[in-house]
């Protein structure tokens, strides 16, 4: 009796703002796992802003998604049967197998998982891909000083929120941007960011100069548009911007920044970056964050969404200034 | 009897586009130079893009010019009166007091020019502040490599025109654009870049496809707006962009490169420079600079344009795209 796995796949690409439609629910028999394969039950699989630009056709960061085949990304999962001897049933692992309930793999295609007695969802979040992406992005592509001036576009996030806890924790003054006003009271409550606006409301130039009357050192971007239009006039001399994302401009063109010539005075840096260019540092990561998470000082803040059912959902939601979610947004599929 | 100076001063500030009437001719009569001081005369003075920011109000890369002052900028004079030992009369010396007949300045405010065989003006172009801007742009703040493929707009400017020989001598292949016929063909025969194109014929994305089909490294850039976006288009995987200058909006806003979220994936790297930040690698561009000129590796273009009385209009010729001069521009104030 085969077991069967329901996943879901794309079923075409999105012309502007993606919908539900983009999305097909189907169910497929598992084979028996191989010699060295396992086959694994998914316990929370991850959603990500980063994946509408997956749903493209042609190239983006990475590959684009298949039509007709199932969404990839990070998932955390047990292993139900094994024939591989280093990976045992019950071992946790991580993959990127993406929206399914269950695959069947070679045990060198995923990555055993020793939580360490922090929360699994952890290591889809802060101690995860998209922790190391607030890290690198931060103290990489941006070179943070401790102690210097930082703004987070996008702070209420999964990658946003990471970036302001670790500033933070460097001892950096953190202004934050977030689309509502739950996210702006869980950027001042949970993160203690020094000064949080609503990106809606009123000119995000003006925000910056109260927040941060002297300038900005370090501009982390997840947004693009008026945002960074916003960081390059508030830009200190020989300030850095992190190229991160560009949620503003996913599901329509948004305009360049206008001001972008400020950016030869000041002698400003602007570095694109994907978090796989920091893959070589997440041992130097892991020893910073894991301690941190365990002691308290460090966070991870995620929404739990049940069920797979949910997912397409939960990831459009991501695309909108009206997000309700903070922090990162997981899909429970069990225990 | 006193001796008399003609300078030219900024009349009024420009609301964008300037003209002849933002500048005025006024005489001052010279004091005799005190202990320590020189009385020099200007043989050449330098007329450059830059100078169109130091026209506004507020803080431009160098300190705004000030109404009813003569307009700043490179000079080369040759002492006629000394009170100080170390420059006797006769000496050249490069100044910074900019478009004046003759002016009265402390020993140290002037620094004495040995030039070696090569001609003066190549001073204030090829070997001086325009050499150095190019230099550094290309292999510091674009970090250009032997071999790679360079983008370099308007490349038969003053700074454009080294930046392409400096280019050439690395092995790189050279792909140059310019405004006018007169200048793709100076690119070609004097310049021998590689893929020569006007950028105000046809879609310089097009351009750049047939001059560099698998795409550029490094992008310099002296004009922003549409061929910033282009180079944004074809860069490679970790490309590089040196900025430069931004002559397309000197007079107007042109609006942002719309593409920038490209450099996300490709992981560019944009960076905001002034020839300042290299004044330190002065011995180092002039070790390998000069050699070149004098074995004629490299070779110094410019247009001179005879007489102070001319300074204005050859300055406002080169804020435009019809601009018939090549190479650097100076003035030629006597011998």
């Amino acid at each position: 009796m085969p077991i069967r796995s329901r996943e879901i796949r794309l079923a075409s690409r999105p012309h502007g703002e993606p919908s539900l439609e983009q999305f097909s629910f189907d169910t497929v028999d598992l084979p028996d796992p191989g010699p060295g394969e396992v086959l694994v039950r998914n316990l929370f699989i991850s959603v990500d802003p980063y994946m509408r630009g997956r749903m493209n056709e042609g190239p983006s960061y990475v590959p684009a998604f298949e039509i007709g085949k199932a969404m990839g990304g990070a998932a955390i999962g047990r292993v139900v049967q094994s024939k591989a001897d280093n990976l045992p049933e019950g071992s946790l692992v991580l993959s990127s197998f993406g929206w399914r309930e269950a695959f069947v793999a070679p045990a060198g295609h995923v990555q055993a998982l020793d939580p360490q007695g922090a929360p699994l969802t952890a290591f889809l979040g802060t101690l995860g891909v998209t922790g190391l992406t607030a890290w690198g992005g931060l103290f990489k592509a941006a070179s943070l000083q401790d102690g210097e001036t930082v703004f987070v576009s996008g702070a209420a996030g999964a990658v946003g929120n990471v970036a302001c806890q670790f500033a933070k924790l460097h001892g950096c003054r953190v202004i934050g941007s977030a689309g509502s006003t739950e996210k702006i009271e869980f950027l001042r409550s949970e993160l203690n960011v020094d000064y949080a606006f609503n990106y809606n409301d009123g000119d995000p130039a003006q925000h910056l100069r109260q927040g941060a009357p002297e300038g900005i050192d370090v501009y982390f971007d997840n947004t693009a548009g008026p945002q960074l239009e916003a960081a390059l006039s508030s830009l200190k001399m020989r300030g850095r911007v992190a190229l991160c994302g560009a949620i503003a401009g996913y599901n329509r063109p948004v305009p360049g920044p206008r001001n972008l010539g400020l950016a030869i005075g000041k002698r400003i840096r602007l570095q694109g970056f994907i978090v796989t260019d920091y893959f070589p540092e997440l041992p130097a990561f892991h020893a910073e964050a894991i301690p941190a998470l365990l002691s308290g000082k460090l966070a991870s803040h995620e929404t739990v969404v049940e069920g797979l059912d949910q997912a397409p959902a939960a990831f459009l939601s991501l695309l909108h200034s009206g997000d309700p979610h903070t922090g990162k947004l997981v899909v429970r599929l069990g225990d």
